[in-house]
């Protein structure tokens, strides 16, 4: 299956300015993109990372194995377009009736730093000719698609507007439960997910170390403290 | 297995007081309680409600085969102790080390109001001393426990401490990784949550809407919005 790792290089995580300076969004974003690329491809599955600007694959913190599994694509359209061109007949290509699964495309966001192998394999093994991963707050986190007329929108509740969608195209619709799927680091509050869920070789629980985050478990809740980075920049 | 469902029936859901009385949150917890109860009942298991002060079988809404597998026993301890006397071997009960899962003991928060039997299923049937379906920012939303030494502590990070106890008593860990279990209904964000992924016939999901609770989604973000309640008390 190809899977869609989309991408946007250019000033990420804006919902992290209170915390992160654009440079430090950045240095996270992309060890998101890392980790996520390195675990579709721990699947089994080849990676099409879909860059709204350029970028080097040798910029990537990737082994030369994983890499060979990965392409770059450079798009400049909205997500949703960009993606749209890389479904099943997407982009003018004439709809197979026969698609059968080499025609499935899997789309997994960049930032879904705590997906595992297990998790996406519940993903692409799903059965369903549109299968879908919520996010928090109606968002949609992951998919796959395996059904020629249907198409993706991101835009506000995208999770519940993919669910009618694919049932407006008489597609077979499947929910994944999952709550590492469910988890993209987007707001603050999203930081302590990595920091108690994230895995000692998690490149984003040691970018967020390195940037001086630390669990805050003494007070009844738990939170993020930030002291001084260990190394800027 | 005995299922334990702590329930706080005095004053319940006080993060949600910036949008809910005291009496609507007592029906909003309720039905939350009601959909946990019945659907632990679903996966044929016993549920014992341990309620912080005395609640009758009779004004919970659940049908008589249902609450056939229910009891009610009332706890004003905390949390932590009311559930550690219902463990294998709690309350100063002697330790069977020959303990089989006759012994096991679930622990299922009463504001998982979005579990499923699939989800619970997966919870129930997975290997482990010790089973555990983190919540959001570090919390425990669901327990199995077959260890007679695992105690739980529900302070703070309670996530990290329950599996740092279960290392600490040689108990075997699993982690649950469910959206639905991992959504506790606690803040006014997760009302979102039930509104979005809540059936037909989720009791809390009817609750909300009762209540004037819709999804907002027009604008880029989801979000709930409240009209004038249908019918108020």
């Amino acid at each position: 299956m190809r899977v869609v790792v989309p991408f946007a290089a250019a000033d990420p995580k804006t919902r992290l300015e209170s915390l992160l300076t654009s440079t430090e969004r950045s240095r996270l974003a992309r060890a998101m993109l890392a980790d996520v690329v390195e675990t579709v491809v721990e699947t089994g599955h080849e990676v099409v990372i879909v860059s709204t600007t350029p970028l080097e694959k040798a910029n990537l913190d990737l082994e030369g194995h994983v890499l060979e599994s990965v392409t770059i694509e450079v798009d400049e359209r909205s997500l949703s377009d960009a993606v749209n061109a890389r479904l099943p007949a997407g982009d003018g290509r004439e709809v197979d009736v026969r698609h059968g699964p080499n025609d499935a495309v899997g789309v997994v966001m960049a930032d879904l730093a705590l997906a595992t192998t297990d998790a996406l394999e519940g993903l692409f093994g799903a059965d369903g000719d549109v299968v879908v991963a919520p996010g928090r707050g109606g968002g949609t986190n992951a998919l796959v698609i395996r059904h020629p007329e249907f198409r993706v929108d991101y835009h506000g509740a995208s999770y519940l507007d993919h669910c009618e969608a694919a049932t407006a195209v008489g597609a077979t619709l499947e929910a994944v439960d999952s709550f590492r799927l469910g988890t993209d680091v987007d707001e603050p509050e999203d930081l302590v997910e990595v920091l108690v869920h994230g895995s000692a070789s998690n490149r984003t629980l040691t970018c967020l170390r390195r940037l001086g985050f630390e669990l805050e478990r003494s007070s009844g809740r738990v939170g993020v403290t930030r002291d001084e980075p260990s190394s800027v920049e």
